[in-house]
């Protein structure tokens, strides 16, 4: 065995640990019997901290070097180069965390997760604040043992988006903000937009039915995927061979499940879509990644789930052709209504207190008061007890709503529960480098709005898989934007596609 | 941490593997893309390998020396002593089988299996033979590697039913067939049963509905379980917080799932009632068992699975109290029958061609000749080239029947493709255990007849519990038996059990 061999080797078992802690985790969250909880909460933790110990061990220090120095004088931008340089970076990174830390935030997880449901429930801030204060202190140690320059949160980012920084977000939602808030100010003056026809009772295998469809349109390979039902719904990947989605039906809302479903249905494109080459076999002779994901990054891998959730999905283009289908399997919901209707009703704009229920544009104003209130956190001028009147105060300024109360407030989301500071901005960086796919893709593909029209994703699917899928996790978000659109992440393509797309909808 | 939880968090660990292994397995064989197969079944062996070197390795007996020293002068009959002696066995085992040999049986595993499925699919046992061969091969190393001194099946039955001998089970079945063969001659003299209306088409969900309805009542606890379809039925546990089962629905024949799913219950049972104190948690003290089965052996399992299907589920008390049931469910097919009918048509007994498929009294039958087969395969007393003939005049000897063609006969089952020698005597000792285990109880709770006859299972369950199922594999199949009927393993109940029933189903 050569010694890039070995590596691989080392590195094809740590990825099918992953793999079955993701089988494990899918499991539980759609299959498992209820009382199942505990005992599958310490078979993920073992096989977590088991493909942990492995990946940081001198053990594979040695194999790295050793890859290292026998892909010298090979391709640098090859995959097998790429793959012992992105391992090398991921490994000292990893050795910089103490085990003991690691630990810690493992295990108060649950606890923490736990009193945030309870404070949730009884609208009770205090009851949580004293497990945020402790994860803070955690991911600020977290950040001090990554080590970082300029900003702590820059360390947090790592991991979720390599190359972004605080500063760089600073800029990057200067400019949105620029461009959102007067848009917003204009459409807080229209006339509301008749969507009463939406929350009609609608029958969930239906919508099943109908989202499912769609999704294989795109795509989507069901002798390699398959959708559950999930309270709280996310894609998963067991390799390209097995990446499976899941959605929740809301039997009055059927937008929910309908939205939802293209939007996992993007994720699981980028996995299913990953070089066959690249992905862990029998005869592995490359690399696809330590953590059994395919994508450049998260924001890069949320690019995918909001382009076709959203360029493709709310579309006009899209309803335009897909709404007769919709009709019929909802007649009674959807009679009198049509496409046009349906199209302006599924895009309408509001101001809300809940960020998994925000519109296209104002999505991003949640996320950005969420990172402003994280990064303070982390560089303490924030403090855990001033958490519920800032938030209110900066709901009030972006989007002129205060929530009643903190659980329709601070309290909503579970990320800072589970000791997670620093993936909110992927969902941004997400909308933005989506609109700079697209715009890459409309210059390389002539016919594309046709095609489109005509409900034909195979062109646009195609292109999506070489440029960016095949590769896994080959290359850096900003590499990938580079090859792919020419430049870096640009929030002007966003703009333009938000202030074309509701300065039509909602014209002065 | 003192030496024996050091020794029980790493024992925990590959405890933590195994179940991981057993989802992993569970999820292919019931929810799994078929396009997944290929890669999980690396992920499957990967976790498998990682458990085995575990076990294996010299740290375990540094620590399973430190645990014996350190349990010295304790109850050597307590879980810990038992713990720590049961571990040093296996290991003693374990480490006595070249890992090339663990390697070289997993890897020929799929290849043979595939060449069993194409051999019998077109009828052509000469291109199952060389596969068949290397694993006789195999199987004869590894019981070299295990030890004996008798006979080479006993080092092979160590791994099923520890303390059973090629010796012990030869006895064993002259008995059963001394008692065994006049009956089943008796039978073939008498009138045919009427059993039509079995096989009329009956929609899969009611099957499932009243099978699922029956587990509840058994005592089945769908908190810690569930129900889905596979194609080839079992049951598997993740520790006893999650023990699921499968079925297969043959749409016309009613009692296939059934009895299907009387028989996953009782094994499932048994999983569900270790003590929680021997459960893998978070404060471990105890000790589970290492290949994170609940069970003394396949064959005390088996007789709990075989308990719940045939000593209740096909008795007459049984049927006395949920035929109404069952034919309210299934109006159409069952008018005109009745509870007495339907007793004798789920009881009748016909000698046919296919195990899986025999009744109570033939089963056992397909077993022995099964397992002589296969001692006379590890003694070199039969060769491979031979089967086809053997078999035929077995099957012609035992049951007056002869397979047509080598599908139904030689190569009707999977167990030898994939490497397994020694399983089928547990199926046939599973049956006697059950009879000596229901005598037991029979004797220790006086009004059991009685509150079987209304459908009361809570007592039998408590009963099995207590003495059995809390045990895990605390005990050796042996020692449990003493321990709860007295005596070791006994052919006399479950003749008695058989001459009884079928006496009365088929007079003289």
């Amino acid at each position: 065995m050569t010694a890039y061999d070995e590596f691989n080797a080392y590195v094809a078992e740590i990825n099918d640990l992953l793999c079955a802690v993701n089988t494990l985790v899918w499991d539980g969250r759609t299959q498992m019997p209820p009382d199942g909880a505990t005992t599958r909460g310490l078979q993920v933790a073992t096989l977590s901290r088991l493909a942990q110990e492995r990946f940081t061990s001198d053990h594979m220090g040695r194999l790295l070097d050793a890859a290292d120095a026998a892909t010298q004088g090979e391709d640098a931008d090859g995959y097998r180069a790429r793959a012992v340089r992105s391992a090398r970076e991921a490994y000292a990174v990893a050795r910089r965390i103490p085990l003991a830390l690691v630990g810690e935030l493992a295990e108060r997880k649950s606890i923490s997760q736990q009193a945030w449901e309870e404070a949730k429930q009884r609208n009770d801030f205090g009851h949580f604040a004293p497990h945020l204060a402790a994860m803070v202190r955690l991911n600020r140690e977290l950040a001090g043992a990554i080590g970082y320059t300029a900003h702590p949160y820059d360390a947090l980012l790592l991991q979720y988006e390599p190359g972004m920084t605080a500063a760089r977000l600073a800029t990057l939602f200067t400019e949105l903000k620029a461009g959102i808030l007067p848009l917003l100010l204009r459409i807080a003056a229209a006339p509301a937009v008749d969507a009463a026809f939406l929350t009609l009772p609608s029958a969930p295998e239906q919508q099943r039915a109908f989202g499912l469809a769609i999704a294989q349109a795109f795509g989507y390979d069901l002798r390699r995927g398959r959708l559950d039902v999930a309270a709280h719904p996310f894609e998963v990947s067991f390799t390209r061979q097995d990446v499976r989605i899941t959605t929740r039906y809301q039997p009055t809302y059927l937008p929910g499940a309908i939205f939802g479903i293209f939007h996992e249905t993007g994720h699981a494109l980028y996995e299913q879509g990953v070089d066959p080459a690249l992905t862990r076999s029998a005869h592995t002779t490359d690399f696809l990644g330590l953590y059994a994901v395919g994508g450049a990054s998260f924001g890069t891998h949320e690019s995918q789930s909001r382009l076709w959730e959203n360029q493709i999905g709310r579309s006009r283009a899209f309803w335009q052709c897909h709404f007769p289908r919709l009709q019929q399997m909802f007649p009674d919901q959807l009679a009198g209504v049509d496409a046009e209707r349906f199209y302006r009703a599924v895009n309408r704009v509001q101001p809300s207190l809940i960020r998994v229920e925000a519109d296209e544009i104002t999505y991003n104003l949640h996320i950005m008061l969420r990172v402003e209130i994280e990064m303070g956190l982390m560089d303490g001028s924030i403090a855990v007890e001033d958490l519920p009147r800032i938030w209110n105060a900066k709901m009030r300024e972006y989007l002129g709503v205060i929530p009643p109360t903190d659980s329709q407030g601070v309290l909503q989301d579970i990320h800072w529960s589970t000791g997670y500071f620093g993936s909110f901005p992927t969902y941004t960086i997400g909308n933005v480098m989506a609109a700079q796919f697209m715009e890459a893709a409309q210059r390389d593909l002539p016919g594309l709005d046709q095609t489109l029209a005509t409900g034909d994703y195979q062109p646009l699917l195609a292109w999506l898989t070489e440029n960016i899928y095949r590769h896994g996790r080959a290359y850096s978000p900003e590499e990938l934007l580079m090859r792919v659109t020419g430049s870096g992440l640009q929030a002007g393509p966003y703009l333009a596609h938000l202030q074309t797309k509701f300065g039509e909808l909602y014209p002065q």
